[in-house]
């Protein structure tokens, strides 16, 4: 049911980052549900992580470790190990210290990253049996196969790529994700793993995932549900034959971080497209406001609304239903009078009541469309924010009413 | 599909206080679409209303009037008259006159109540036209009837009442309500009548219907959706036998307090209840809070999550979705190692973790429960609170994609 959601692009390797995948049999025998990720010596790695107060074992680890030397970004589908407490630790740090001995690297540049079922104890000898056949499979050109190892309820994988070149250099970001439900990250989503060749100073790094992150990740929605596992993680292994990027480098910067973000809003946007159940993409935008925190509480409104996203599925333009989310989102002193909303390039409200030029039959024709846009200008400033997100259908429900079974 | 809500109780008249129901065939011919009700002269009302910035135009005439002498309350349903701008004002303004001509009292003296599609115009002539056999049929014993006219989306009509005895007088509280969607009542819900014959002051009046909303219609929520056209009205007739009800009035105050209270808290759940596709009664109890907001930003992040919801519907112990829940809900500094959550009497998870105790048998013999109350201990502090909410079910989406057609 994904919306605009091709097969996989293109996935160029990034030199000096080798995917490698097996299988556990972790939820499903034959499934492929363990990635090994190698960084070549010398990487540099920055990340965002969930800020779900009950953050798994995994993302504790990984966010301690990602200060460090990184070397391996090792994650298994089909079991979170969230909510474990105490024991859920120690079984991330088994798997990581397994691979470190298989490998010959320190325990601490081994990353973990769970991603499945929240408060089940996580099968350590199943994952350990699985690392050697995934280290076996290491290579730079195998990122599809990752981006389908990592899948959960995903009905397809999902990854993006961009190449530039500077001083008769070619530069590489390629990147994939997955997720489709507990999907409302915060500060990083459920599993980005991003990587480049270029060279990035650590500070310059950290501030780029964070940033892209933010213009990304932590604008689409699926269910409100942030999620206990989110991670992204930007990979820089400078194997690119040019000089090092820092905050100074001008048009070899600005080249980069427009790739990278165009490879993490692709990503991300993917993950929406693939969104549990969903019969449309979604784009709220919502512009004229005083402070982009109230954009984003009146998007986030629209955007989480069950009503407005049955309505959706229903391709039902019934407007009156983002008039009421608009109204309860909080924000101070609205005046509704000010308020115009459109669908699409139809304006359906206007001053805070229906459009005089308004037809029933003119929001049918753009909500009967796959891609919708909700557009609504606040008249109180000059902020802007753009959220993606999806409906709210039958099959939704099934799977997740079924999902344990 | 409600649940464990059976045929209307009896539902006691409140001398000076009468009801009368007509069909104006405003969404349907014939259906029972208009409700007239009379306050005897002297009679007191204090309401409260929502707090969606886009409140309806019958709210903010409800609103303003309910300042001064009240006799009418006119509700119409199957339309909102909300999101319609000044054209709407005047329609709702007109319907009032209309009332006010025909009974020769001061139109200021008639508040209007609008419930159903927002965004269309109101149509005036309709209700006009069905005004004079609503006033025909006023009679202080149709309760009943007027719990049926005032339903939209209901399957079954709500309403409540109770009697006490003070210096050898009865004196009797009834209420009536309305609502199965768009519902997370903001200071009030969406139709909400009661109405006692005890005398009270208009300041013990207004605090009255202030706390007794927000212990039960403000406790409630469906789809966490703000209606713009909630209202919720305590008429006090003063026809017993009895001094004036002051907060100095002791024990004929605390009798009072409790009826009203009981009479609100039983409709309020009632709309829960018979929640769009609603096929669970959820208690969703917060102890152990810091401040009370922090137990209701917990409360509301376990009620409005969707993956909550479906594994309700799907009578799934799934309760890594309640950790992941609470989690999120953005509590400062939540130390997870202190919280317990249960499932009715079930430990479910003790610490942060899965409890030891706890068997996947005993989760799911709680959740096949038609009433199930999930209880979240967060070991922080003495505040406590309780939320009302409803499962997610296939039938909500049907209801709410079909709501138009």
């Amino acid at each position: 049911m994904a919306v605009g959601l091709g097969p996989l692009p293109t996935l160029h390797p990034v030199p000096g980052f080798e995917l490698g995948i097996a299988s556990a049999g972790i939820k499903r025998v034959g499934r492929k549900d363990v990635v090994v990720m190698r960084c070549a010596e010398g990487s540099r790695v920055a990340g965002v992580f969930t800020l779900n107060a009950f953050c798994a074992a995994p993302v504790i680890l990984a966010k301690q470790r990602a200060q460090g030397e990184v070397r391996y970004l090792l994650t298994n589908t089909g079991n979170a190990n969230a909510g474990t407490g105490e024991p859920g630790l120690r079984a991330a740090e088994r798997t990581c210290a397994k691979l470190a001995e298989l490998t010959g690297v320190a325990a601490s540049a081994v990353l973990p990253y769970s991603t499945g079922v929240i408060g089940e104890p996580l099968p350590v000898e199943k994952i350990e049996a699985a690392l050697p056949a995934a280290l076996a499979d290491l290579a730079e050109d195998h990122w599809a196969q990752a981006a389908e190892g990592i899948m959960t309820t995903d009905t397809l994988p999902k990854g993006a790529s961009r190449q530039f070149q500077h001083d008769g250099v070619t530069v590489t970001v390629t990147g994939i994700s997955k997720g489709a439900g507990m999907i409302r990250p915060n500060m990083a989503t459920m599993l980005g793993y991003i990587a480049t060749d270029a060279k990035v100073a650590r500070d310059v790094l950290q501030d780029l995932v964070r940033d892209a992150a933010n213009k990304s990740f932590n604008r689409i929605t699926i269910d409100g549900d942030t999620s206990t596992n989110d991670c992204c993680m930007l990979i820089a292994t400078g194997k690119a034959n040019l000089p090092e990027i820092t905050a100074a480098s001008g048009e070899l910067f600005a080249k980069l971080k427009q790739a990278v973000f165009e490879v993490f809003m692709e990503v991300a946007q993917s993950i929406v497209r693939d969104g549990e159940g969903a019969t449309k993409f979604v784009t709220v935008q919502v512009n004229g406001g005083g402070t982009h925190q109230e954009c984003l509480d009146v998007g986030y409104a629209v955007a989480h609304s069950p009503l407005i996203k049955t309505a959706l599925f229903a391709s039902d333009p019934n407007w009156g239903r983002i008039l009421a989310a608009v109204g309860r989102a909080g924000v101070p002193q609205l005046d509704v009078g000010k308020i115009d909303v459109y669908l699409g390039e139809v304006c359906i409200a206007s001053q805070g009541g229906r459009a005089s030029t308004y037809t029933e039959e003119q929001g049918a024709a753009v909500m009967a469309q796959a891609e919708i846009t909700i557009r609504i200008e606040l008249g109180r400033g000059a902020c802007s924010e753009t959220i993606w997100t999806t409906d709210l259908s039958h099959e939704y429900v099934k799977i997740n009413a079924e999902y344990r079974t």
